[in-house]
């Protein structure tokens, strides 16, 4: 295997709609995207969209009812590692509708008649590789798919429990005490939504890359607001977490080849061909070599936590399913994150060996209530612990109260303590060379605005 | 389908060595199993010990070191429901060797060199179903099964740190920086032993029921105690939970059809096959019938965690993977849980279909350092829950310091408590109609007899 064997085999993205230019390093500015409503999902980076009833034209800016842009703060920072931006956002308002719709409907009634839709809020950061080419095009879907979910389920979501039956045909005397014991409740149809708008993202990605001959994945980091309560969905190796007065809580946790080890050696064990007699399942401290043939080493396999000893044979010696440690650790030696959206032509390179089968694009989810998010790309991880983050933002805040753009300076503080040009207030000094892309989010404030609809 | 088909399929086990006999319903009395020491696993329950090296001729008791036997307590009763008892238990010392010796030592010399032993506690439950073949194969083969996986390892517990090789050469000068990189601690090896020996057990178990034409299967809830520490491994529903003063803690989680529902229907997905068309991997709130036929019905599959609306076909009228709420829930109509050893033979009742692919002996593991266990099989947890078992561990020990048979009158009075007959302490009155063991195995003193070896 040659040296160049497990460099990313990505080229920058073709051309895709609307890019965002690259930004300069030394002045990141904060990110404005184009708000995005109803019908939104037309333009050219969800190509499904012509094929839904649901889907209409963009309706003009001017016509929308005020997006709350202090709802959520973004900076996003490009390191420069690639022409166009890597790291991609969205956020904005979600519209949901609440009743049925012909085709014929008039889009004045619809404007005119608010109580018919529940309104919420959405953020997303999405982490591209191998080209911006998967990041945009989750930039540009992902909230289309996920509206369409949640406008399929929305008649469960507002009932007092969600029933059996959408119709409200009550097929069997007791289905609502089947629900009931199943604990189903309308939270859990959002949580749903989330899950089936991944899959279908991820699905639309596929199809869009092929047809354009682009390639490349990405990580998706959501999280939705919506009747008073913050759902965060991940896949890939992005982080939410919690700051409040008194702790700071996950609100997602990474998947990487690393936290998601036993699953995939786990694949390999039931699909040994999925390997392609080309790699080991089994993990080593290190990678073998001749030398350790015969003698017994560390190893573990899909079924354990814990570590044993192996007598070492020649099959021993193959490159490692999973390889490296902590940042470093790739997946068939190519993959950095085992969740995501896109990657479906990705193979190891010179083989034909797929990465898809390993890299999923489900979710996982966490409903909270409270207080102040902070979505960032990895590159603000590299550098900052979730312990630092929310020291940095319980000294901003308090001193900030007056100001209206406490949250926006807030998310290019954390952005700068980054970049080791003045220490930072860690004081680590400590400096990240990766895009990096923050949220903050205040809930409260959000709850304030949109626990109704 | 008929109204039986979903019966478990098993009859009482035949003969099998030393099984206890059934214990009267009426009045339990503690229970006192045969010492097992080095060696014990040439008896008929463990038929791979002739071709072990390591495996010696029973010593006599007379000769071992006297066992802790107020190390744990365990109560068992039997509900009459087979012939023999469906609960199996074991506990006693675990002697691991720490030098390699010729199988032609003196025994002896082993004898008089107490420090070439590393020593344990052991202790472990297994609940039995179609038989008690399988739990009784368990409880005489599981304890040798373990310690030879950590006889193998033991170089390695008890150095400052795990080395890459076992024979301590170095065959890369960084190769101490692999393993500290990899935080592989002495722990990880006892942790990986017990996971080693879980599978080791289950292949003995298919062995010998096989080969002696039995059927069965059996969960299993496992304490070792060594240097200090408490391993708690679990395959099944039994349960283990510490008692602290201020607080209760779960020590393992329970493996059932409905806890393992997204793995159990992710296999389905991608092993279609498994099912041979018998079975729908979908779950909806009830099983459906023709009437639910075109309506859109609440369900959901292996990627999610909540739930989404269906539009329902013939082939969702099928019965479902996992059928049943709470513990009802069944895998394939058959089994109420989803790990343990044994049921190498089971199929679904009158087709091919085999329960086995969906089952895995792989314990989750915890580990623990402190205080009071309680480790009992389902029928305890199914009148109590943990809060009020820990209430009544609370209100008993300290009006009974000074009786040195309190732990046994504890274990005695939590299943008393189960039997309705006398409200017991926790005044509610329900009854268990179930096998009930319980262990108690208090810590603190466990840590001041056992920390050295």
């Amino acid at each position: 295997m040659s040296a160049g064997w497990f460099r990313r085999r990505f080229l920058p993205g073709g051309p895709l709609p609307a890019p965002r230019p690259p930004r300069p390093r030394a002045s990141p500015v904060p990110y404005r995207r184009p708000r995005f409503l109803r019908g939104s999902g037309s333009g050219p980076g969800s190509a499904d969209a012509p094929r839904r009833p649901d889907a209409r034209p963009v309706r003009s800016p001017a016509r929308g009812r005020a997006l709350p842009w202090n709802a959520g703060y973004a900076e996003i920072i490009n390191a420069e590692k690639s022409e166009f931006n890597e790291d991609q956002a969205a956020c904005g308002q979600l519209c949901i509708r609440r009743c049925e719709f012909g085709a014929e409907e008039d889009q004045e009634w619809l404007t005119l008649c608010a109580e018919e839709f529940l309104t919420g809020h959405y953020w997303a950061l999405f982490d591209g590789h191998g080209g911006p080419a998967a990041a945009i095009l989750a930039a540009n879907t992902l909230h289309s798919c996920l509206r369409r979910q949640l406008e399929a389920v929305v008649e469960g979501m507002v009932a007092l429990q969600p029933p059996m039956h959408l119709s409200g045909r009550c097929v069997c005397p007791s289905d609502p005490q089947f629900v009931e014991e199943k604990g189903i409740r309308a939270e859990d149809l959002v949580i749903g939504a989330l899950e089936n708008a991944f899959q279908e993202c991820d699905e639309v990605i596929g199809r869009e890359l092929e047809a354009s001959g682009q390639v490349g994945g990405c990580t998706a980091l959501v999280a939705v607001f919506l009747q008073g309560k913050l759902y965060v969905a991940n896949a890939g190796d992005s982080r939410a977490i919690l700051v409040r007065k008194d702790e700071v809580r996950p609100l997602s946790s990474e998947f990487t080849p690393e936290t998601e080890r036993q699953r995939i050696q786990q694949l390999a064990f039931v699909y040994p061909e999925l390997l392609a007699g080309e790699f080991t399942r089994l993990e080593f401290p290190r990678r073998l070599k001749g030398d350790d043939l015969g003698q017994k080493v560390l190893f573990r396999d899909h079924h354990m936590r814990g570590w044993s000893y192996k007598c070492v044979e020649k099959s021993d010696l193959k490159y490692p399913l999973i390889h490296g440690q902590g940042r470093q650790a790739r997946l068939l030696g190519t993959l950095a994150v085992s969740r995501g959206l896109g990657d479906h032509q990705l193979r190891v390179l010179d083989t034909n060996i797929q990465l898809k089968p390993f890299l999923l694009s489900v979710p996982q989810l966490e409903l909270q209530e409270e207080d102040v998010v902070v979505m960032a790309t990895d590159g603000l991880w590299d550098v900052l612990s979730n312990e630092q983050v929310a020291r940095l933002v319980r000294s901003f805040l308090p001193g900030n109260q007056e100001d209206p753009h406490r949250f926006s300076e807030l998310a290019k503080m954390l952005i700068h303590s980054t970049q080791g040009k003045d220490d930072g207030p860690t004081g680590e000094g400590q400096v990240s060379y990766d895009d990096i892309s923050v949220f903050v989010i205040p809930l409260h404030s959000q709850g304030q605005r949109s626990s109704g609809h």
